[in-house]
């Protein structure tokens, strides 16, 4: 469907129901709507509405599906695959959700927190810890990401391996539906088994089913107390078999557990040149680990008795156990400048798989030899979260590679990367999701019989194929 | 559609494929296909089939598919709402999932172990100890539930709190849909944003959608230590008072927190003669506690830090940490034998309602009010999981009230119950599911949009209506 003046009624109803902080039409208005954090932009799209409560979008979806006007909802712009961008075509209604950002409840008491979707993930993460609670979901974009995305992309993050993802967050959902009904499964019960699972249907299913606009989180006791430290190993083989060992010593108390190779190090070095190499001599792999807990519980024993075995073993070759918040902060920043770091040096392949923890090491080696061979020139700088799996396998092109080769070299190598991953049995998603730009190598690897339900879940729910048409299956218009 | 002599061809050809042992059909042979654990039973099968492999299943799901026969799958019949007993009609063939006990892999580094569905939970438990890990799930019928079983019902049990329901200890699946084609979901991934979360929605669907045939499970790290209490305290209040506490003093190492009348303690005493009181004086509600952990911590620091403050602020009056495995397994003896003494009782109501943990103190008293505003001389023994809002609300009716009058009174007192806990914004069915049992007040309760939702899915997924019909929702046919 082309961008046509035939949808001034549409705009006309939209603007009359939600004024004018409601409907955005002005391209310059417009703008913050069009590309998000990877940079993906499309085109404009017919207008961005900005209801301001659930009965408003319901009505502005409503409105939508009586024109046969397709919407993109939209959260903070944190996505990696183009899911939350309007269309090239110019036909979409953005909706964004960002003017719905009313904290409902906080019960301290049964652990939950009942939000609009619009709220921010780091001012749900303050108001909970004002009660003495955490919400643990943890994203590099907290700052901006909201909670509807993160439920719409079940979003994962750095504590999955302790908490899980915004899947085993969430305890009940509203959303209102691709016809502009509302659906109100807004339960803030630990344990319910009433039927089919609507709300882990919606988790994940990024906005192609309805626009979530309310939310129970599931709350965990506040950490009061954590132990951070960065570690050299020998190879990726130690790293996984001290995961191993973290696990079982380290009872559930572990938060965190990073790998990183030594060229990540180095990217964040070169991002910030206030960083200094944090063990004096150079390793080839490192650990970023975290442990918490809240109570009376002596980590510095458990970890100690952690770090020194490892040491014994040869799994450990030397580390860094931060002293205080600030020093904490600081072997934080490794992780957080390293990002900035693979920025700069521009085009690159960014990758987000998982395979079985037990098969991380093979793939790592497997994987990084079919590349080099492809492309000896190349940086590999696969880091990740070890307790998930989940390999943010990247690669930066040789760097005197002319502008207009890098993309389509970068695709074959991810083509190949692929390849390998699936003798692995992994995900080419673990959490981004799928949007638009994992599409083609996520239908790819369907099954015929999978692929029919998927379609028939999505026919069922949206008939009219208006809402986010294109994202994780083909617009079928 | 009645049971007739016209399913010959269908049963010739089942028990071509499947042979003698595969396919029973002499009443006596079926007998133990006929009733569950709660004492339900309907009425005689067509036949008793007994695939051995998920090839075999697939196989009799199409024969009965091409024949239009409905199926009822099968496990452990430990379930408490008549969702696996065949229909009265005997028009179904039950499909049990006995023969499909293979351990399909374990990996430790993992933390994963692919079952067939048949497997029962208790072996399941002892191979995945053998490996230095836990499988988590933890029922009063472990040693006879299937975990085909624990996945169609979602099943809960006694470390939700610390490890969650089935839902979240899954982590793929494989199913036989209602037409014969298999869907292979057996991903061991710990992170996985493909697309839509088919396993979720499989996941507490009762067998409505499809036949589990096998399941990738979630392991956690063996727990080398435990701490078992007994302690009694003077409301209900102060027992959800002190699960906060708990929750925070004891980090996530809190693996149950059981509230128990006095009344559960008379029933156990009187079920189990040995067991004598176990803290002198009677106290009107207990808390049975445990808290586990592998690694080197310190427990009891940990433990008699939250009792001793519990003591100085009055919520807990008493208690009794146990000394040895031994003790403590005497101390769950209570939590068990309770059952039996209410099983004793014969005729009583049996709930599985969920409120949010907030809201179980008020629930508890106006429940109780009003129950016995009704019904003076009955007894209410309400037990439960506080981490999960999760109470067993009974009714024992008055031990001299006549036999015929129990079962239509105990109806009328739990559409009572059922009333004020909809007043709570509480759940009908916590963790049993809805089955046939509690299909009357799961519709009563159920938005028209959610029922359309539900039953597009059902449809959806076995249009012919054949699988389990009639139970979750009612049969279409």
């Amino acid at each position: 469907m082309s961008r046509s003046t035939s949808h001034g009624d549409l705009l006309d109803a939209l603007h009359q129901r939600l004024g004018a902080r409601g409907l955005l039409r002005d391209p310059e208005a417009m703008a913050r709507y069009l590309s998000d954090w990877a940079g993906d932009r499309l085109g404009l799209p017919l207008a961005v509405a900005r209801p301001a409560t659930t009965q408003e979008v319901a009505e502005t979806v409503r409105l939508c599906h009586a024109h046969g006007v397709a919407m993109t909802p939209q959260g903070g712009h944190s996505g990696l695959v183009a899911g939350a961008m309007p269309a090239a075509d110019g036909g979409e209604l953005v909706i964004s959700l960002e003017r719905l950002d009313r904290i409902r409840e906080i019960d301290a008491v049964n652990f939950t927190m009942t939000v609009d979707a619009g709220c921010i993930l780091e001012h749900v993460k303050q108001l909970a810890a004002e009660q003495d609670c955490d919400f643990s979901l943890s994203l590099g974009a907290q700052g901006s990401c909201q909670i509807g995305g993160n439920v719409a992309t079940n979003a994962g993050g750095l504590n999955v391996l302790r908490h899980g993802m915004m899947r085993q967050l969430v305890l009940g959902l509203e959303v209102v539906l691709p016809d502009g009904r509302i659906w109100n499964g807004l339960t803030a019960l630990h344990k319910d088994n009433r039927g089919y699972a609507l709300s882990q249907l919606f988790l994940g299913s990024e906005g192609t089913l309805g626009i979530v606009t309310g939310a129970v989180l599931k709350l965990s006791p506040r950490a009061t107390q954590s132990r951070t430290a960065l570690l050299g190993l020998p190879s990726v083989g130690a790293v996984v078999d001290l995961y191993g060992r973290a696990r079982r010593e380290c009872s559930d108390l572990l938060s965190a557990f990073e790998l990183m190779p030594r060229r990540c190090l180095e990217l964040a070095m070169e991002a910030s040149p206030e960083l200094s190499d944090p063990l004096g001599t150079s390793y080839p792999w490192y650990v970023l680990m975290e442990v918490s807990a809240s109570g009376a519980l002596d980590l510095d024993v458990m970890l100690e008795q952690l770090l020194e075995r490892g040491m014994e073993t040869g799994l450990v070759l030397d580390g860094a156990l931060a002293g205080s918040e600030a020093q904490a902060a600081r072997l934080w920043q490794f992780r957080e400048s390293m990002l900035e770091g693979q920025r700069r040096r521009g085009e690159h392949l960014r990758t987000d798989i998982s395979v079985p923890i037990s098969a991380i090491s093979a793939f790592v080696i497997q994987a990084s030899q079919a590349i080099l061979e492809r492309s000896p020139d190349c940086e590999i700088i696969a880091y990740g979260h070890v307790g998930d799996g989940n390999l943010h396998f990247n690669i930066l092109p040789p760097t005197d590679m002319p502008e207009e080769e890098k993309k389509p070299h970068l695709h074959a190598l991810e083509v190949r990367l692929f390849e390998i991953l699936d003798d692995f049995g992994g995900s080419i998603s673990a959490e981004h999701g799928i949007g638009r730009t994992k599409q083609a190598a996520y239908l790819a690897r369907l099954s015929p019989v999978e692929r029919e339900l998927a379609e028939g879940i999505k026919a069922l729910f949206d008939p009219e194929g208006l809402m986010n048409p294109g994202r994780i299956l083909p617009a079928h218009r």
